[in-house]
């Protein structure tokens, strides 16, 4: 296996890239140890050796362990908002919008519990700039839940007191579903998001 | 201010005593820095800086780091187990525990954000026996929601497709309001309360 370069990324982006192989094991690795461990209980020379390789081939993709943290952070909170965008480019009907929404958005969280984990609660490590660009999606992600609901309300189909408050508690119960979904909870992924899809609905009925 | 020794409690409790004034400062102490930079991030020694205390007075109150995490766990999970029991305590019918409940789960969440930050996400530091301690009294706070849910169903006024699911996501509700609520937060601990209580009740309904 070689161990490829990040071709040039731009300044801002610097050891963000998980394109090869090795980065890509580097972030599972990673992942893995910031979800069990934490962040700041974790050292760059655990994760090169849980994947088997040396510090400075870890530096070769990751200047650095917040760089690497970073990767995760971003790539998680991209994946969570094109899942929202997708569900929300599915249907024109608020409701199959929303219902949509919450399936995948809550079985993403309960499926991938470990990066869900390390993107919601290692935040705090991040430093500026790194710490806005995960701001903006966050907020991308929660504008397109008001936008939703917002929608629904003016179309007669929901009734909220208060729309901003709506979506952030539809977002919060499927984010934190990754704090105790484990491998071995029941019901499965898509079955809770189910379940979930439904008492949302409810809610904003 | 006189250093005083915890009154010798019972072995399985080994400093976990808070009792006195040098004791609640170290506690307040450590909540704020373990809320802030995580509990592996902060040492004894930047605990007992910050209470302006030397590391041996702190190990006068608590004989390591994970005894002063167990006393925030323990008594910020037997704080949130205790309004859930006034809660229920507070009225026989369901809708009006189910109201009181989320009031006060969720305008404690906000208003003790930082504690109930340690207590929910520094979890996995603490080592048994002492973690399940704690996983039984979060066990216990669930029974009784699912109880009250449970009776709701009985009496016709709740209708959920299944209980469990019903009384983990009220209560998830509350606990990832301390994950996003700051002391610059709108609506207050409060009010925010109650649109949570409005919402939730429009779920179990």
């Amino acid at each position: 296996m070689t161990s490829a370069l990040p071709d040039g990324p731009p300044p801002a982006a610097r050891g963000t890239r998980a394109g090869s192989d090795n980065a890509r094991r580097l972030v599972l690795v990673a992942t893995e140890a910031f979800s069990e461990r934490g962040y700041h209980a974790t050292t760059t020379r655990d994760i090169a050796a849980a994947a088997g390789m040396s510090p400075a081939a870890l530096y070769v993709h990751f200047p650095s362990k917040v760089a690497l943290l970073f990767a995760i952070a971003r790539n998680g909170h991209e994946q969570a908002l094109d899942l929202v965008r997708h569900a929300v480019a599915s249907s024109t009907d608020p409701e199959r919008r929303v219902r949509r929404i919450v399936l995948d958005f809550v079985a993403w969280h309960a499926r991938q519990h470990r990066i869900a984990r390390v993107v919601q609660y290692e935040l705090h490590a991040l430093p500026e700039p790194e710490l806005g660009v995960v701001r903006d999606l966050r907020r991308r992600t929660e504008q397109l839940m008001r936008d939703v609901i917002t929608e629904g309300v003016a179309a007669g189909r929901f009734q909220v007191p208060d729309v901003a408050t709506a979506a952030r508690a539809v977002l919060s119960l499927g984010i934190d579903v990754a704090r105790w979904y484990t491998s071995q909870t029941r019901p499965s992924p898509d079955e809770l998001g189910r379940q979930y899809a439904d008492l949302v609905l409810r809610m904003l009925r």
